[in-house]
């Protein structure tokens, strides 16, 4: 087990009636809010009236920031920024899945520096000094970012997709109602399985494979994500199974699977630039490209990905090498994939071969596990996804 | 899953080089600080004088509070009250295992009100409205103390143990190196060995039973810790088993394991007054307890007891009745203490049979999971104790 450093100061109202915390959150809050979100669906759903209704019972002065896309742009966090400084914004309140809250987060510390966000945070990795306090209400399980202190921003221009991290833009409350997300659509459910068993990976798939608890309830949330992937997929309206996807995916990337472990996120990088270049949804990359990633990197740590097998799918290992063991559970997880209708080529994703060499060109290589990362790795994995 | 709110602002340091983080977190703290510890172990390991150092590097004033006792009395807290009153204290600084760490969460929260601490917290459950914040630097793996927000002390005089919880009370910072754990003698190693399984049960132990994270979680923990504890017996240097125990130690009392349960309680309650009145360990108390208490209660949760028992210690329930394996289970626990070389009875603890009316009449019966717990039942398990 390695060192690790465990903080995350997020408080969690999770539940049916979650949102009933809402009054005492914006209490202790500024007047001026900015209220950021997507599209329609929080407006068809009538949440977006009991947000507001419940602002403007808390005597706040709001600012929208409406049409925050999937793979949110430089452009968006651009004007949340100006929106912020003009009006004097005091707290942001994003409403949404990963998307709204990355830019809402990328927003919160723009608005309190003279630098450009982009440059210093996103291509320099420069500390910011201050960032106006958020809060979330989620609506999409998928990418942890309501419990983390991550923001992913797309710039449309350069074609990259870059990631800051900052205490500052922990959210300092979540609200999670497993009900909010009845309505989702399934390639959007399916998406966000798919990205919270990414991260589950990102972070099991990596040295040291010493035994650990944290392996340990590794394993436990994938079984768990899995079991209850199948039961909602069945009845959208299965509360328990609602719970636990809601609840596993923010448990994922709250830093309590990191403990002990160096983290590989290779899989992630690979993916960015079919998001940035394409558009992609990134679960919809990451279904894509974790599988093959996996196939081509499992040679080089057979024993760990045998376990996975064994642990996860229940895979029986008798009267098998330890590779064709690990070899079945890939199977397994891309059978899953399959099941649930998760995109299996880049041909599914509208992207073509002639793309390779301009998608590997621009992939991150600082991030890898057990052996490392080239160009060349890059443009064979995705060699495997056509 | 019930609704749940959960919030754990601890910053925790783990590791081999944990210890190196200190002076980064006393710079971010007040001159004037209160050490608290317990007997000699501290000083015969060499660590007191790398914490004294530490603090004389960062230009601290120091006021010391040595010689507290497992089952931390009242006594101690007012002594170290009247030290951060007189001395005007501005941060608490607690080494040593659960005993030191909630005496100097309860002083932190006395030393910052004109109310008698006993009285307004611990019977009257007062809301406290400031304390001096404080850190730990954790060498016993069992109570969780430093990761959550909860004190237990003991009243001599009276032969209560109450506990109490402020959000008020969470270290800002714990530092956790499993290698100060080496030197534990056996039976400390063990009673915290107990001391977690325990706190574990308390909470997986408790409706509702449908399947979720939480649950899933709490059963890879077990499985952790049973298979650590086996090996750190063999080698008590093994540093991944003992690192093992640590995490999963403060893990268990987090606050995650709590996440949409009910929760029980009632095996620490009735262990309480062996504690307050016979000054029994803890963890010695609850071996003896908490398996007598699943028995008594297994049949109003056979399913649960039953899933215990095949998640956890692999019990095949082919041609078995739901009941005999919950019961399978529970022997299979009972063993395992038996193989740890953990107390088994009242005699083991030197508590008389004529004790027992007497320890139930002081039993707090307010928790309870599955059915509500009356006298007679304390009664009867601790009959069974016998």
């Amino acid at each position: 087990m390695n060192d690790f450093r465990f903080y995350n100061p997020v408080r969690i109202h999770f539940g049916r009636e979650a949102m009933a915390q809402l009054p005492e959150e914006l209490a202790g809050v500024g007047k001026k809010i900015l209220l950021v979100y997507g599209g329609g669906s929080i407006k068809a759903s009538g949440l977006y009236d009991r947000v507001l209704a419940a602002l403007r019972e808390a005597g706040k002065d709001v600012v929208e920031l409406p049409g925050v896309m999937p793979n949110p742009r430089t452009e968006k966090v651009y004007e949340g920024i100006d929106l912020c400084k003009t009006h004097g914004v005091d707290f942001i309140l994003a409403v949404g899945g990963g998307s709204v809250i990355d830019c809402a987060k990328a927003i919160a510390v723009g608005a309190r520096t003279d630098r450009d966000f982009w440059q210093a945070f996103f291509v320099n990795w420069e500390e910011a000094e201050d960032a106006i306090p958020l809060g979330t209400i989620l609506t999409i399980p998928a990418t942890g970012s309501e419990m983390d202190r991550s923001s992913v921003i797309t710039n449309w221009a350069t074609g990259e997709k870059n990631g800051y991290d900052s205490d500052l833009t922990y959210p300092a409350f979540s609200i999670l109602d497993p009900t909010l997300t009845y309505t989702l659509p399934k390639h959007q459910m399916v998406n966000g399985v798919v990205d919270t068993l990414s991260h589950i990976w990102e972070l099991y798939f990596s040295e040291p494979d010493t035994e650990s608890v944290t392996d340990a309830l590794a394993e436990a949330l994938m079984r768990s994500v899995i079991s209850a992937t199948r039961t909602a997929l069945k009845d959208p309206t299965d509360y328990v199974a609602r719970a636990n996807i809601m609840w596993a995916s923010t448990f994922a990337l709250c830093g309590m699977l990191n403990n002990g472990k160096k983290t590989d996120w290779a899989s992630h990088n690979i993916e960015h630039p079919l998001s940035a270049v394409f558009d992609v949804a990134h679960g919809a990359g990451l279904a894509v490209v974790h599988p093959n990633y996996m196939k081509y990197f499992c040679s080089y740590a057979p024993e760990r990905y045998a376990r996975y097998a064994v642990q996860v799918w229940g895979v029986d290992p008798a009267g098998k090498t330890t590779l064709a063991v690990a070899q079945e559970g890939i199977q397994r997880t891309r059978d899953f994939f399959n099941e649930i209708g998760a995109p299996a080529t880049l041909t599914d994703l509208g992207i073509p071969e002639s793309a390779i060499e301009d998608l590997a060109a621009r992939t991150d290589l600082s991030c890898w596990a057990y052996r490392e990362l080239t160009r060349e790795d890059v443009k064979a994995i995705l060699g495997m996804c056509l």
